[in-house]
């Protein structure tokens, strides 16, 4: 380029006159304080109701917890978003938006631009959609979103949303490393105009924004909100709600919300914007809707377009179908393709049309089904009919009858046509009737339309007045025959002869001539159809990178699955990085390169290289500037982590512990601080409990001090997922103990459904006192969850708990474990909370044996009887399934059940006297019983159960033969009874046999 | 113009467009509410300092008060402002301004574009600018403003400011009657967008806003810039200053500020803005103020531009000064002719240069002098210096000495040169020293920057480098003495010999061949240069239309003067206004086209008619376009007053006394509501004091109800000039006596110090009532004034309350009232209070009597007697005035004074006894004295006194001829002190004759 990059302003001005040029409405950023431009009104309120509406405006957006003090190249707590509405959906907005990033000077040659998947939800506006983010060598520059939902309300139309990031664009377009360094105007920098500002924000929003005071203005500003609500007054109550929620994330930032808190405080808001959004969709509505305008309600069908009929073939020809769409998510992509290989041949049976191989394959932009010598037309279709029975069909000198002429007609047939049969225990005069089959084009136009809507997603979305769903638009369909076109319509759209092939090449679209020729023309335009040959290709470049920089790419087939689908014509590239980064915990480096990029980290025996290997979408232009942009941004996620590293290292992990104070843990159970003093305690106690020598015991009390206190460092608040992992980084800098560190991390474990458990018992201690504290103190606050609720993930924390007893086999009475937690709660304990958070934890131990495959009897029986202790239970669980599965266990079952089943209705015997005169049979089964009950046994163990129990089925079974239980004299019955309840005793603590199926 | 005008985005987008060009910052509005772009901080901090700046920005402004709920076509609680710093002082910003007018297709033949004095200051922000509205045929569509302070402190350089009312604009670019039908872009109006929002913020800035939650919010936000300040953030101190600004305005429009009230929360954010405005500079200076550059440290100099030499002229021709200026203010452009007037007869004076007649005249942005026939060279300077005395300066021979010729070659004499005077007695050898005239043009260019920066104006400015003030920029010089250029310099500029003609006229600016030829050049340019020629030249155009209209103008030279002021070439013009405005008040019509639009009412038989007459500056181009502008600004002004009305009068007066609660009047003295409380009880009370009959009684008490409702009216609250006049009109509208009207109105009375008093007594009563509470009130809760700070305008209240009771001649005891009111008061009264607020009464009584001319030591001598009876001390003034006048007086006054001299320093004497044995001329005092005591006497009647004491003056004289007063018998000596002290006391009430002059 020969003329000098836009400056800021410039991008700017252009910016406003493209959009103008489209007919959007100019607006001004909002006048109180936002996360994003989607706050404003004129995207949050706007994008309700029917009528169109096409907005731009640059929106300087905050977001105090992103500052950092301005040392970050690209993550400031406040930049500029440049915000544009479409309602409804032009049809093409991909495409316009490109022409907008030419209209500032960005070749789309010499950059690979993308877009990945990345779909948005507001908690606090009740708000969802779907999209992606772009991205311009590797940095996002633009958030593009198809609404879904906004104010809690479906949305209808969609609108679409695109958010320009401006510094990033900045950025790339003037070849600066830094938002510093951006020219504003000719004159002046960014970070001249900017940068102080910015390092004063930061100091207000994590230094002095003073806790107790945001959390009046809160209250404040919500009560206001209501005011407004109360007297119809939109606009005011959703600033309300915005300052609520900027509020909020000033309280965020200096670190004081905790988790519970941070639920209500959303929910509240939720509540807030529910209201305004339908208070600004009824005033619309009152007002009957008046930018409503008759043009713009399209009238698209989802299938219903008129369509030319189609000519026959003569012959089985190749059958190609073409799903062109907007970028598909990698998971997506996968599922469809799946999806297609079943649907299609299934497909193709119902229509009777023979065929040959069907191959599916797929990029983002598109998914294809060839089909091998589809028959030109469908099988002819015979069937029997049957007509009156043949004795009323023909007459005894075998001629037809009326009755038989009349079904012959009826069918289409001469009477001679007519056969008998022996159908249905009978015999009948029977038609044989042959559909003749359809042309095969002819069918596919009705039933193609079917297939494409068959295809489900995990999310879909809507994008156009036909309503239809989809995992991102469709913006083309290719159906071809041979050299026919198969015109079905579907979304809006026709079927063609015509394909996209990749963005700003030459061409960029062309006629494909027949199906058997579309492979070609995707091959001549470098576009790799078959996921496997790209999985196949980027494997072996990036080998090859990885080799040219001395290392190798660890196996990690998930990543390559994605980044195949994430590429129609893949080129890997290698990038360095400043091998400082090196000195900062692998954990973070990998995650930024992995989760957030989609690079390929290099190893060399097991240590990191400063490279990574990025995989472009496109030819290998001016690579070296995308190699350029790629390498920035990574530069600017890791000094993200070094700056929260370097900050938080200037006090040691303890000086943490203090300020959980200002983090509420739940209001009514006081701050993590508070809670931090329970584990303390509670710690303590389960070492003793759970056997812990004396150095264990010390490391468990330590872990129990500083287990929180990563949860307000600076890279805790910034990356959740890395809570634990960071104490424990923190904790071994410090040098605290090696076992303290780890269990540091271990308390938290299991995170998922996937992870392990703790392994050292310091860190299982600590993470059994957590649960237990979070358990009791939640049901005693009366916050359990209810129905699908279940805000503070109890069901996870009680899942948690349970595996950690479970896969260590450790025996523990979780009875007293509740009982001791509620012991140190600021709160009364209601009598029921107890049990309650007892059966809880019980039904997620049933949840887990049930999803192991467990039997449902089984597990009922035992934890019936031994829920307290999750590890004996399991083991229960196994042995009493085992049990079951021998040959002779119904017996075992029914002389037991003889005993439960006699004992059970009647009152609760007293004591046995063994000095009472007895029968001989009762006598037996004394001696057997005092032997069973003598034998040593495990706590809650089946198999010691039964192997006391089943020496006594003999005298069980005699006692019953010769003894009348029900005996006239009350006290021999008495006893009688009395005896068997002892029986029926062994199995306490062990199972309750009785819920067996067979019992 | 062919094209459509532009729509309100790309007005702002050419805007933006054309700014960027004269190299500004764009910049954007910010991300807190604001009143107007001033507080953005890239002009609120921007403009400290010696940094350039220059920046253009879209700022959408709140002004909650000004909401109408969109019911007028021009005034919106929020609108869009475009806001411009230029810094420093281009030179020319008002080209520059106007260009930008053009740039947005308005075309200034077409129109009438003016700059009427306007000056800005915001207590808020600690800041203050002179400049001007900008008139487009009369509606204001920009505010420019050259800012001379900000934060507390003096700017160098001076900024411009330029603030663009796009709305209003756009009104005048569309020819559209409402910003309702503003075309923001082709599809969508103004109203479209922003009509639902502009009645929903009314209703909460008038509803539906929580005066409790306001009041604690404005404590937290100020609680947080303190906290800021404290940590060195000057930013976000700044935003939360902002919010307090907001919120204090949202308070005012939900009418909870009362005046006391609104200094302390207005002092309570002025320093908070001072104290951000002195970080932001010291950060800047710290910096080293990075952005200043060499290149724009101007060096302009105020006078020392070297100078070409003038070439000395060979007679006698005109001189002609001009000073070019931007649009003087009306006083200051008479002031300057008036000065002109004195200064440059005694400067040429001072220059011994002869000349004819000196012309000074003027227009709004020019002085001229002329003067004729100006000699092209100083008058010879002779001047005699003394030498040595004669008989050392010659021998006996009378021949010279060494010291004469040493003395005469000193003096460039040849010693035969040298006389021999008489001189101080004595005689000296003298020489006659001649000093040659230098020509007139060399010693003007050294003069004459003198003659200008002697100028002085009651408010003058900087514009800048020089330094140099003036009432407004100067921006040429011209200065020709015949032909020639008087090349003298002044603030940066050398005068030449061009004069500017009219803006955008054809041309704008010609070269003057001579002095002589001046007033030609302005001839043929059609601009009247004379004030008094301006003045009859409107006067007889204004005549002619109001004739026109069917109707005259009443005579009204304040603003024919004003007007004549405003304009180099006159043309009135007559518009009309719906005659349903007449319903309004006509006070309200008359001074908002008086002293808002500077029109002339026109009116038949003592009625108005629905026209008025306005006077653009220019020909009569387009006269129909700038009529209509001129009809439109006055509609809505006029809708304004209608619109106020008619919501007020939704309710009776009555009905809004309960809101007075919320209208605090003192934090410690509670409510309006609590005053009005207290006005009740006094009035009542004073009812009897002053003898008011039932009806005016009954009256009064109704009055002090009602007397404050009106402060919460919408037309009050809107323009508080008109209290009392609201109350009276709407009191009347609601049928309520007409007594009770006219005392609403009369109890401010006199409003200002040329104001009228009270007529009626209710009125009277329920004036002096409201006064003692806030004088008895103030004093008690310690917030008497102190040194030049009277926040709550005592000074102005007791003056008031002196001149009713004055005027009307009323007697009324001060100490009884105070008392009285100090009774009625919710805090207790420290003991010195009443004596404190009497004395601060009898100080202003003072000062009002010594601005009316009278005696200092009279004034002295009778307020130190009876200053708790203001209309008794004036009446003694008067008296005592007179008497000091008699030829006598000096005889009375020494026989009082003998009585008092004796006995001043004497311990208070017993009682006198009239039984103890007298010799006779002390019998003869006693009788005179005993009759002067039973004389029937006005109180404190000075005549009444001296008709008393002056009988006695013989007795006096001879009792001191004959008795020795200090008899050595101490009953004796005590019973003749004790007589005189009689004497003395005679006085009491009256006056303290000691303090008169001779006493």
């Amino acid at each position: 380029m020969s003329q000098p990059p836009l400056t800021f302003q410039d991008v700017i001005l252009n910016l406003q006159q493209f959009w103008s040029r489209q007919g959007c409405v100019l607006w001004q950023p909002y006048h109180t304080e936002v996360g994003a431009g989607t706050m404003n009104p004129a995207t949050a309120l706007r994008v309700l109701g029917p009528e169109p509406w096409n907005v731009a405006y640059v929106e300087p957006s905050i977001r105090p917890a992103d500052g950092r003090y301005g040392e970050n190249p690209n993550r400031w707590q406040r930049f500029y978003q440049f915000q544009v509405i479409l309602k409804p959906d032009p049809g093409n907005p991909q495409e316009i938006y490109l022409q907008s990033l030419v209209a500032l000077g960005i070749d789309p040659a010499r950059h690979d631009i993308r877009f990945v998947e990345d779909n948005w939800a507001s908690p606090a506006l009740g708000a969802w959609g779907l999209g992606w983010e772009v991205w311009l060598d590797g940095q996002e520059i633009t958030q593009f979103t198809y609404f879904q939902q906004a104010g809690g309300m479906p949305l209808e139309p969609v609108s679409v949303e695109i958010t320009y990031g401006l510094e990033r664009i900045l950025i790339a377009l003037q070849e600066v490393d830094t938002f510093l360094d951006i020219r504003w105007n000719e004159k002046l920098t960014y970070g001249q105009l900017q940068l102080q500002g910015e390092r004063e924000y930061c100091g207000y929003n994590f230094e002095t924004a003073d806790v107790d005071r945001l959390r009046s203005l809160f209250a404040e500003y919500e009560a206001e909100a209501q005011s407004c609500l109360a007297a119809g007054l939109v606009l005011p109550a959703h600033d309300y709600v915005l300052k609520c929620s900027q509020t909020f994330n000033l309280l965020d930032s200096r670190g004081a919300v905790g988790v519970a808190d941070r639920a209500a405080l959303f929910g509240r808001m939720r509540d807030l914007s529910r209201r305004v959004s339908e208070g600004y969709l009824a005033q619309r509505q009152a007002a009957g809707f008046p930018w409503q305008e008759a043009e713009t309600a399209q009238e698209l069908s989802a299938g219903a377009t008129p369509v030319p009929a189609v000519q026959p073939l003569r012959a089985a020809v190749p059958f190609l179908l073409e799903i062109g769409t907007e970028e598909l998510p990698a998971g997506d992509l996968d599922s469809a393709i799946e999806q297609l290989r079943q649907a299609v041949p299934a497909l193709l049976a119902d229509l009777r049309l023979g065929h040959g191989a069907v191959r599916v394959l797929g990029t983002p932009r598109r998914l294809a089904v060839i089909v091998d010598a589809l028959e030109p037309m469908q099988q002819e279709l015979v069937s029997l009919v049957k007509g009156p029975p043949a004795d009323r069909a023909f007459d005894a000198q075998g001629r037809p009858t009326a009755a038989a002429t009349g079904f012959a007609r009826g069918k289409g047939l001469t009477v001679e046509a007519l056969q008998v049969r022996e159908m249905d225990g009978g015999r009948y005069a029977v038609a044989e009737v042959r559909q003749a089959g359809r042309p095969a084009g002819e069918v596919l136009v009705e039933a193609l339309p079917r297939l494409v809507a068959g295809l489900k997603f995990e999310m879909s979305m809507r994008w156009n007045a036909t309503g239809v769903a989809f995992s991102r638009p469709v913006r083309w369909l290719m159906a071809l025959h041979g050299e026919q076109v198969v015109p079905f319509a579907f979304a809006g759209l026709t079927a063609g002869n015509r394909t996209r092939l990749m963005r700003f090449a030459e061409p960029e679209a062309v006629a494909v001539a027949s199906a058997g020729d579309y492979l070609a023309s995707l091959e001549r335009a470098a576009i790799v159809l078959d996921p496997a040959a790209r999985k196949a290709d980027i494997a072996a470049q990036v080998e090859a990178l990885a080799a040219q920089a001395g290392g190798a790419v660890p196996a990690d087939d998930d990543l390559l699955n994605e980044v195949a689908n994430l590429v129609e014509q893949p080129t890997a590239l290698l990038g360095s990085f400043d091998p400082a980064f090196l000195a900062l915990p692998r954990e973070v480096l990998v995650a930024v390169m992995r989760k957030h990029q989609r690079y390929f980290p290099v190893e060399k025996a097991g240590r990191l290289l400063p490279h990574f290997i990025a995989v472009r979408n496109g030819r290998s232009q001016s690579q070296d500037s995308v190699v350029l942009g790629n390498e920035h941004v990574l530069r600017a996620r890791f000094s993200d982590a070094a700056y929260f590293v370097k900050r938080d290292r200037q006090q040691r992990l303890e000086e943490y512990v203090p300020r959980l104070a200002t983090l509420t843990f739940q209001e009514k159970l006081g701050s993590m601080l508070d809670k931090v003093g329970r584990l303390e305690r509670l710690s303590a106690w389960l070492a003793g409990e759970l056997g812990l020598d004396a150095a264990a015991s010390a490391a468990a009390t330590r872990t129990a001090h500083l287990c929180k206190a990563d949860l307000v460092t600076g890279m805790v608040i910034e990356m959740t997922s890395l809570q634990g992992e960071v104490g424990r980084q923190y904790a071994l800098a410090d040098g605290e103990p090696e076992a303290v560190a780890e269990a540091i991390f271990e308390h938290y474990l299991p995170r998922n459904a996937a992870d392990r458990t703790a392994a050292s018992l310091p860190g299982l201690a600590v993470g059994l006192a957590d649960r237990l504290d979070s358990l009791m103190g939640l049901f005693a606050a009366g916050l359990q969850p209810t129905g699908a609720r279940d805000p503070f993930a109890l069901r996870r924390t009680a899942i948690g708990l349970v595996q950690n007893l479970v896969e260590r086999g450790l025996r523990f009475d979780l009875r007293r474990g509740l009982h001791h937690a509620a012991e140190g709660l600021p709160i009364p304990v209601p009598e029921s909370a107890e049990p309650e958070a007892l059966a809880f934890i019980a039904s997620r131990q049933s949840g887990l044996l049930l999803a192991d495959g467990k039997r449902h009897d089984v597990v009922e029986a035992v934890l019936a009887a031994q829920a307290y202790d999750p590890a004996g239970a399991a083991r229960a669980v196994e042995q009493l399934e085992s049990a079951t599965r021998v040959e002779t266990w119904d017996v075992t079952l029914q002389a037991y059940a003889r005993c439960v089943r006699i004992t059970r209705s009647q009152p609760a015997a007293p004591a046995f006297n063994d000095k009472a005169p007895m029968e001989a049979a009762e006598q037996g089964l004394l001696a057997a019983l005092k032997a069973a009950e003598v034998r040593p046994r495990r706590a809650g163990s089946v198999e010691d159960f039964l192997a006391a129990f089943q020496p006594m089925i003999p005298a069980v079974t005699k006692f019953f033969e010769e003894v009348l239980v029900m005996a006239d004299d009350p006290a021999v019955r008495s006893n009688r009874l009395a005896l068997l309840h002892r029986i029926v005793a062994l199995a306490d603590g062990v199972a309750d046999l009785s819920k067996l199926e067979g019992f």
